[in-house]
Formats: structure tokens, sequence, C-alpha cells
């Protein structure tokens, strides 16, 4: 591994033009596109860690991975003193297609892993209210109806904290446990979109649309915090509401 | 023809997951996704008619088009004193995809037709520089260099006026006079984003992506208005620029 350097990558992409994160065969995946040009560029099989999988149609503002690259060839080629790896960055942007963009590179140990060093990660969900906008399809989930931000919030707070959550889980998983930590829900309206800002140690499969998508029904069907609470501690996914549909999540930012 | 009404539509779409405007058999296109939620509302085969074809890709801010439709069962069930069509858009907006909209419905003479009664298009071409953004992928054309907008201004003011256009118009085409008139062409940068707003009688196919791509070398390889002037008279699709790329057109408004 002496020969070898380790980089951080911090990524934005659009996730409407593919099936998710993970290689796939046979589908267009952000990892797929990643690995594809890096593997061209440094003219071997070159593999990314992401930090986490996300889902086909769910986008991202900071998403990270972690790639170990052979450290003389990349240094030589790819980095100075004064611009660091923006190269690099400038050389991989223009082969990846326009809907995905590397925001920044930098150097990390070689013990760095991007998937399970995560400490805490932050998704927003963005919902548009009553005005469809042709050129944002699939960017915000369009709803025909006003949305109730501080009864909202008054149920997500139910929430925080460290919680088995089974409610919030899509049944098709493989994990053992369900017990994760949400550290903040920030739900705020800005004219007429309505964001969810959700941050915590880690999030089940589906969790976030999950939780949007129940906290919606909160609004809408009136139901309170001990009905939130009910749902909480019933540990049933058949009690929560709908999963919110993925074209309004995003990924906003992973620390370690 | 007593019996029916025709009405006027001012449609907004992202073109991006279009195969165009025109219907065509297995693709996906505007006309057809506006034909089939008519034709599915109206319970009968309803056509439409567009001021124009738009190519795959293109985009509309205020695309125009008629249909004639049964006036009883329209008024009846779709229309009020007060709020006019306001339902028929709502219900339209509900079936068509979140990338098409419904802006406007007014009601017009039966021998209206939005085609053949067009007196003038606008066009829109949206250049961005230097930055390129995942989630404005295919709503600009990202170029890494900077563009002299007042160059440009010069080199595109010779193209004013009644001329032949046959310079500017795409070797596969069918029309029998390459004659049009430009009215107007006004370009200006705003932040890093450069757009050209031409405005005509009619074009002819791919002009405006022409015409633009033209501009652009008229920028980049400091070609001047008298280079102009030899790709305008010389009436040969090879001496002029390349055609833009269509994800940064936009059909802005069509007068009648």
């Amino acid at each position: 591994m002496k020969d070898k350097i380790n980089l951080l990558l911090t990524i934005s992409y659009c996730g409407s033009n593919y099936s998710g994160w993970q290689v796939q065969p046979n589908k267009k995946t952000i990892e797929g596109e990643l690995e594809g040009v890096l593997s061209k560029l440094f003219n071997e099989r070159i593999i990314i860690v992401g930090s986490g999988r996300t889902d086909a149609g769910v986008h991202a503002l900071n998403a990270k991975a972690n790639v170990i690259l052979p450290k003389e060839f990349t240094l030589k080629n790819f980095y100075d003193e004064k611009d660091k790896f923006k190269k690099l960055i400038t050389i991989l942007n223009n082969f990846l297609p326009d809907d995905i963009k590397i925001k920044k590179i930098k150097k990390v140990s070689l013990l760095f892993n991007a998937r399970k060093c995560a400490k805490r990660k932050t998704y927003v969900y963005k919902v548009k209210l009553f005005e469809k906008s042709p050129f944002e399809a699939n960017r915000f989930y369009f709803l025909n109806k006003n949305l109730n931000v501080s009864h909202m919030q008054t149920c997500a707070n139910i929430l925080l904290g460290e919680h088995d959550f089974s409610s919030f889980c899509a049944s098709k998983t493989s994990v053992t446990s369900f017990i994760r930590t949400i550290y903040s829900i920030k739900i705020k309206k800005t004219k007429n979109i309505v964001s969810f800002e959700i941050c915590g140690n880690g999030f089940l499969y589906n969790m976030v649309r999950i939780i949007v998508g129940t906290l919606i029904e909160c609004s809408l069907k009136n139901l309170n915090e001990n009905e939130m609470k009910k749902i909480l501690i019933g540990k049933n996914r058949n009690l929560a509401g709908k999963t919110a549909p993925a074209c309004g999540l995003y990924l906003k930012n992973v620390v370690y």
C-alpha cells in the first residue's frame, strides 16, 4: 500500500437519470459512471467506496466517496502544490456526464473508508406546494395541498434521540439492528417550498422518505404527537405513512 | 363545427426526456402526452395542432397549440364564468407528467390554427460558462470558455432583416423557400449565463441553433462581421458554425 494514495471525493449529482448509486449490470449508476471515468484515466480497474447507497432518483449535494489510486502517477500528473487536486477535478468533470460533478478532492489516510468511517449524515427532503414547474420535475416532490410546518415539527420532535426505528424501515432490508440516533429534524417553509433537514448517525432503508411521508400525513390527516409516539413504539412498518417519492430527497452531507 | 369549441393552450415543458414535440411511434413526445391526456378526458380521439415542432431535448416556456373539443361537454364540465378554464387547466396538469405544464387556456375562433396563424416566434438559447451544475444538466449548454458578448452582438446584427438563410438551415429539410425575416437578436450576459434571444417571422430547421453555434465561433475564433456577411451571402450550410446542442434552446413565445 506504500505506493498508493487514498483520496476523499465530495460529489454532487442529480439522480433523476440513474438507477441509484450502486453499480448494477446493464444499468446507469452514479458509482458506475465514476468508476468508468477513473478506470479510463488511470488505465486500470479503479474501485470507489461511497459513504452509502442512494436509491434510484435520489440526489446528492455533497456525497462522499474514497478511492485508492497509484500514488506516483496521481501526484505526478494531477497534483500541484498551489492548486492541489484542482487539475484532477477539472479533468474528471470534463469526462463525467453533466449531472455528476466532483466538487472537492483531498488526501486522506490509507486507513480511511468513506462508508465505515461515517459518523453522521444529513439529508434534505424538498416539497414544492401547489405550483408544478416543468424545469424542476424530479427535483422536488410536488404536492397540491398545504402543509402545517409547526404541527409537523412538533410530531417530528418525538423521533429525536436513540430509538428502534423499525416502523420507519422498508420491509426488504437485511440489517440486524434497527436502533439509530436522530440528532435533529428541522422543518422550514420558504415561499412555497417546504424542506425537511434530518441529521442522524445512520439511516435504515428508506428511513428518511418514510419519516417525511409520515410527517406529511401528520399534517394532512391532523395526526398529533401522541399518534407519532404510537407509530414509533409500535415497531411496525404498517403503522407509519407512505414512503415519500425519491425525487425530493438529497444527501446533503456526511461527517467523519 | 357548430357543436365544437376551439381552445388555444399555452404550454411550458422541459424537453430533456422527450423525443421532441411531434408524435412518433414508440417514442415519448410532448404532443403525444398532451393528446393522450386530452383523449382520455374527453373519451374520444383528440388532435392538437402545435405552433411548430421542437426537436428532441428542446424546451418551451410558452409554446402554443390549439385543440378543437366538443363544445357542450367542455363548457358544462370544465368552464365557469369566474375562473374561465381554470378547472380544465388543473385537471390536465394533474394528469400530465411533471415536466409538462399547461399555463393558460383561452377560447379562439374555430378558424384559428396555431401553426398557420403564427406571425412571429421568439427563441432563447442559454449558455452557462465555466460552472457545470448537476441539477441544471440539459437545461443549459455548458461551455468551459468565455464569450465576448459585444463582439457576438455586432456579428449577430448582420443577420437582422429579410434574408435567404440557407447557410443556417440543416441539410435535411423539405422547405422550398429559405427566405425568413429576423426582427431582433439580443445577446446578454448575467453572471455566468449568456442568453441569445432571437425573434423572427419563422425559422428553418435548426436555424436558431446554427445561428447560436456560429455566433459562439465568432467569439472563440474571433471572426468579424465581414466574415459573418460572407457566411450569410454564401448560402451554404458548410460555411456556418456547428449546430449548438438542443439542451440550451427554449421556445419563448409565439405571437398571432
